[in-house]
């Protein structure tokens, strides 16, 4: 995006004859760091613990086959035609079973809306919503997709600080009252109480429910967005917060992890008035959702044991959690991270001396990506954090990445020794170990 | 849609409990009114000359079968993963050879997105383009949905009009001129050129270049959506636009009416500069496009003898087409209406005496549903005419629900003529004939 002052505009105006037409919103729109990133994670030399794409060779592709098969013996005609904005009844019946592990019991067919995927959810939530200048509260850290369709409607995300059980009550309220005395309008505040992404925490049970009765209190609309609810590798994660408020709630989900991204299927489910809007939204967005693939995943969920399949994905990413986590205790000791109890992601927190986005070009020279912290911050901050992933590569590749990673971190901090003129730096004087010889 | 005033916002306030955290943009987001015919015109009792909806009964379904057998066995993975916001390169080589049907033969598949249907592309221009009070010139008539989503980001759209051969140039100078005099900011000039969605009307070469004159002159982008120029009837329509500007057009185009409206693929030929940010807007709404859908086009494009099957729809649209003239000829032939030489729908002009809108209940109640004219202009206008289409319902089907209609009009007239205590009008004093006895 060309930034602000006369020079960037000069420039923009000779390379782009319309540079003078677009709409004010569309300044906010940029290209995300995890979007550059797709580009050199697509290399195959390279480790990437920088995406978030689900493993989808566990899914056995004749279970897709055979959705198809029965969708177009029984439903063809109709898979091929144009559907309602709101979804076909067939899947939304089906979603309330998939909510329903997740402690949705009371929600109807009719307040669902299929979408997109849930980015679209989230777009049009945004839409429906956010005016510029409005406030949307999220957790700190909070999933970069959100932020930028946030800010593509010109409001401004503003983070709550969390702990190891979620977002702090006290800093929610502390920042509402700010806020709000600074004359903002706050529309919603956003969360994944679910294996955040990227800070991989869960929100506790008393947590929800506090939030929840801070947000009642302040009339504060609540949008959940649960798309790694039902890949927990421990225990299951507590009860969707919507199970807790029908009225206070919009909660998102998306097939994009427990069956697969490239069918784009994922849901709202809206208290009414919200829900009429949203059905008007998707039609001025794209007419309807895809009827073909709603058929495919109906037909998927009535025909296979999904359930099953779902145990075996979360069988797939606990072993690669815990390889990514014993490859961090091995070669990175000296920093934090979570140990995450469901979901894509680790939240390896740096020390103060390291920039994560700084020093990302060295790592892909390396032949190791991450995406750095800043992309999960409206604020600036993040730099000395960063988000692997390990939903995607083998255990193999999550140890090789990770001590890539801990070469080039290591590196890092040689030179910054070297500007510094000092020697080796030790645990005792900067919380920062000496590598050990043998981690190449 | 609420409407404005104390009492309509307190009974929405009442039944909405967020009915005050909308965004402004919100009150612009309508049910359009071919969305409510939908639910009426899904009862078979119904003859819907309403929707828009393509015969896809016409598609063998082994063709799907077929791309979607080689999708799995040689993209699978692939096919079910997140892919790039810009669509698969392979669909958009393939692309290239369905916009040189239509005369572009200059483009670069890097200079194509996809996306989820066509009304995608139109949401995201919008979103690209749009400020609050700027203003889209359209035909006058235009497509429904493209005036609710440009309305949908507080955009007004003035008509321009048009005559046999499409867009008046001079009206569109004219208009122009007034809308800077009074300091309006005009961001393009939306054409279905082809076969309007609802005029039925083609722009002639000659005012194509004419029209591109005007807006290269007055720097007004051209957004030109051409769902339907490969279904002609007679002769092939005029090259696009496109084909005679690279830098001023943004071209739309879909598989929707050519293949399958349920598998929801459409595409969109930019300027560089454009393109690049409808990429980020298209990661912004729903991270990428369906892969999965992509790849089942790419292989339909690639193993079938697709222009052999666009021949196939050319014929049973071509006796669709026929079936409703004839039909307007034997039942109404006191009105005028377009023959169309392509695409999906005739526009009926009806007396002045006759409202559209006011007459669609008692037309639903004789069981035939259409799309009163109001829904085609922004701006009031439409209550005199209606759209009437013919692509799905059977010949049998159409002569059917015309008759239905004439009857439905002429009871009208007969109702029109005891209020105004007059007898039985004539062609000569209204220009509208007695119906003849035997009309039902």
């Amino acid at each position: 995006m060309t930034p602000i002052g006369v020079g960037p505009q000069q420039a923009g105006r000779n390379l782009d004859p319309w540079f003078d037409s677009y709409a004010a919103r569309t300044a906010g729109l940029s290209a995300s760091e995890v979007r550059a990133l797709f580009a050199v994670a697509s290399r195959p030399e390279v480790v990437s613990l920088a995406g978030g794409m689900p493993f989808v060779e566990a899914l056995p592709e004749e279970l897709i086959e055979s959705a198809f098969r029965t969708m177009m013996s029984e439903h063809g005609a109709e898979a091929l035609q144009y559907g309602g904005g709101q979804g076909i009844p067939q899947i939304r019946e089906m979603i309330l079973e998939v909510m329903a592990l997740e402690g949705i019991t009371d929600a109807s067919a009719d307040d669902i809306v299929t979408t997109t995927g849930s980015q679209h959810a989230l777009d049009l939530v945004a839409k429906l919503f956010l005016d510029p200048g409005d406030v949307v509260l999220a957790e700190s850290p909070s999933y970069v997709g959100a932020i930028g369709t946030f800010r593509s409607y010109q409001a401004d995300v503003v983070h709550v600080d969390i702990d190891a059980d979620g977002l702090d009550p006290d800093a929610l309220s502390a920042t509402i009252t700010r806020l709000r005395a600074e004359g903002r309008h706050i529309k919603f505040l956003y969360t994944v109480a679910n294996f955040n992404n990227p800070s991989a925490i869960t929100m506790s049970l008393e947590r929800r429910r506090q939030i929840l009765e801070i947000c009642r209190r302040e009339h504060i609309l609540i949008l959940e967005d649960n798309p790694y609810g039902l890949l927990y590798f421990d225990e299951p994660a507590p009860p969707a917060i919507r199970s807790l408020d029908a009225d206070g709630v919009i909660y998102l989900g998306s097939f994009s992890k427990i069956l697969s991204p490239g069918l784009r299927v994922g849901y709202v489910l809206a208290p009414h008035a919200i829900r009429e809007k949203l059905i008007l939204a998707v039609e001025s967005s794209i007419l309807s959702p895809s009827t073909f693939n709603q058929w495919v995943v109906t037909e998927y969920l009535r025909q296979s044991d999904w359930q099953e399949q779902i145990e075996e994905y979360r069988g797939v990413y606990r072993e690669r959690r815990d390889a990514m986590d014993e490859a961090l205790r091995e070669h990175l000791p000296q920093f934090t991270w979570t140990k995450p109890g469901g979901g894509f992601f680790t939240w390896l927190q740096l020390s103060e001396d390291l920039d994560s986005k700084q020093m990302l070009p060295r790592a892909v020279t390396e032949l190791v990506a991450y995406t750095p912290g800043t992309a999960f911050f409206a604020d600036g901050r993040g730099h000395h954090e960063m988000r692997l992933s390990f939903c995607f590569p083998t255990p193999d590749r999550i140890r090789t990445g990770v001590r890539r990673l801990a070469n080039v971190i290591n590196g890092e901090l040689e030179l910054l020794d070297t500007f510094r003129g000092t020697t080796r730096r030790t645990i005792a004087d900067t919380g920062v170990v000496t590598p050990p010889p043998n981690i190449n």
